[in-house]
């Protein structure tokens, strides 16, 4: 390998000293002709939290070497049907930070939430009232979801777009048990119709757990916290003009509502899932009557010209 | 799988809000039962600093997403031979924070520096005078490295264990190049004499960049920075009844002195490699006349009953 001087005399021999008053400001120096400003914003930033962090805590070696051991094994933990690194987001709260300042769009749009990890497969396209219980729903309770996807002033939004993906009736998503679930099983792209409107068939989910068997596991148990989600369906909805939502539709009543591993619930977003007993509308859905149902109506707010 | 309430009723059915101004608290709320009090610190400090960075920052979604798939191909890309999290730390400055937090044991001790990412296989042990460049030193410039470890009050240190390793004259550790130099080039594990003293043969260590094939490459480049570092020797001296120290010996006059990739430098650590016409010294060493001699003495602290 060549070894061509880049910003200094080789003949300079004269060290820059690190010491602990020094080391953070050498180091948003070394920033700072980061091309890109919001690049250049957001990693001085992050040093200097993380500067920050080491200095309060007096960060021993042997702890930043379990540091160091721990985010490895989140990376090497990850794969196409896994992802550890949003679980760990997840559960110290990153992503409903996240997520919650992103939105909502104004006082009348639906609130986002979490994307969740388990958003790594590509929805199956699905009719209108198309049941997403691939599995027949043998032990779970059928269910009907129905709503309108509308612009912040009720203005229906023909057209729009809504991937949907739920855990079946045990907790588990397609991409976890793969052999056992066929690929799509609780997942649908739907497109409302001319006024809006969607709806589709499934089981009622259930709460489950986040899985454990990897390094957020062992952090949850070290952290003496429970794993479990409270039942929800994950709803991204999308129109032209219109800034897209990612969101949960969380089943009132739940256990769990109160203390969400990954504190994602928001109660405007919280539905009763209604026992409804109406032969014509089960006939009209396709479900056995009586069966279960939730409306929830989806607010989309303008885009913004960011 | 089994849902069983963990700490409310199923009937509560009163979801706790998560918004902007409150999911922080809930957040460290949920960490307050952990059982390790160190733990506990530590990840509410964590969490307070990560939190107020995202809201200080204004962390978008989009951006949020290419963090965790940042850190996700990070975590890939280590092996058994590459630590690309240790060297992620490093181009931030927080290991060499880290390690500049922890000491020296007091005014007189050798000052500590940055592990590195290369200290992943155990050296071998070798007789004092040996020579840790197996390859011969085929065209770099055969040195003599000697010193002694001694407590902070001068005291010798009677067989003081050092660790040793570095690249070799291209600029590479033996870890990198696995069927081109062999295991165990350019590492060595010595026991000082009976009065503290070591010696070695080597070649004299060359600049070199961090691997840039990675991830933290991206990063760099991205923030327009170069990726080398200084001429140097890494050690770790550790005695009984004493702290170890994790160091360098950098080479004075080498280039990037002022501006190491990784934040390591301190002009305590930096020694010339002396060009030494000394016949006799030469043949006791086992060298060519003339040779290149360093000398670096490592003072030990005191071992804390921390």
């Amino acid at each position: 390998m060549t070894i061509e001087p880049v910003d200094e005399s080789p003949s300079t021999g004269h060290a820059t000293r690190v010491a602990e008053a020094t080391v953070t400001e050498t180091v948003l120096d070394s920033l700072r002709s980061t091309p890109d400003p919001r690049l250049r914003e957001l990693l001085s930033g992050l040093v200097r939290h993380l500067h920050a962090f080491v200095r309060e805590s007096r960060l021993t070696q042997e702890e930043w070497e379990r540091a160091v051991a721990f985010l490895t094994e989140t990376g090497q933990q990850c794969t196409d049907t896994r992802q550890e690194f949003i679980l760990l987001s997840d559960v110290l709260g990153l992503s409903s930070l996240v997520e919650t300042l992103g939105g909502p769009g104004g006082p009348t749009a639906t609130e986002p939430t979490v994307l969740g990890p388990f958003h790594l497969t590509e929805s199956p396209r699905r009719e209108l009232g198309a049941d997403i219980d691939l599995l027949g729903s043998g032990d779970g309770e059928p269910c009907v979801v129905s709503g309108r996807v509308v612009a912040a002033d009720g203005t229906p939004l023909p057209g729009a777009r809504l991937d949907v993906w739920q855990a079946d009736t045990h907790g588990y998503y397609d991409v976890q048990q793969p052999g056992v679930q066929p690929s799509g099983n609780g997942r649908g792209l739907f497109t409302a119709d001319a006024e809006g409107r969607f709806w589709f068939r499934s089981c009622v989910p259930s709460p489950y757990p986040i899985p454990v068997d990897g390094p957020v596991g062992s952090l949850l148990a070290a952290t003496a916290r429970h794993p479990y989600r409270p039942a929800h369906i994950h709803f991204i909805a999308s129109a032209d003009g219109h800034a897209p939502v990612t969101t949960h539709l969380f089943v009132a009543g739940s256990p769990y509502l109160a203390s969400d591993a990954v504190f994602a619930v928001k109660h405007s977003l919280v539905r009763d899932f209604t026992e409804t007993d109406d032969p014509v509308r089960a006939r009209e859905f396709g479900v056995p009557n009586p069966f279960r149902h939730a409306t929830f109506d989806l607010v989309l707010a303008p885009e913004t010209s960011a």
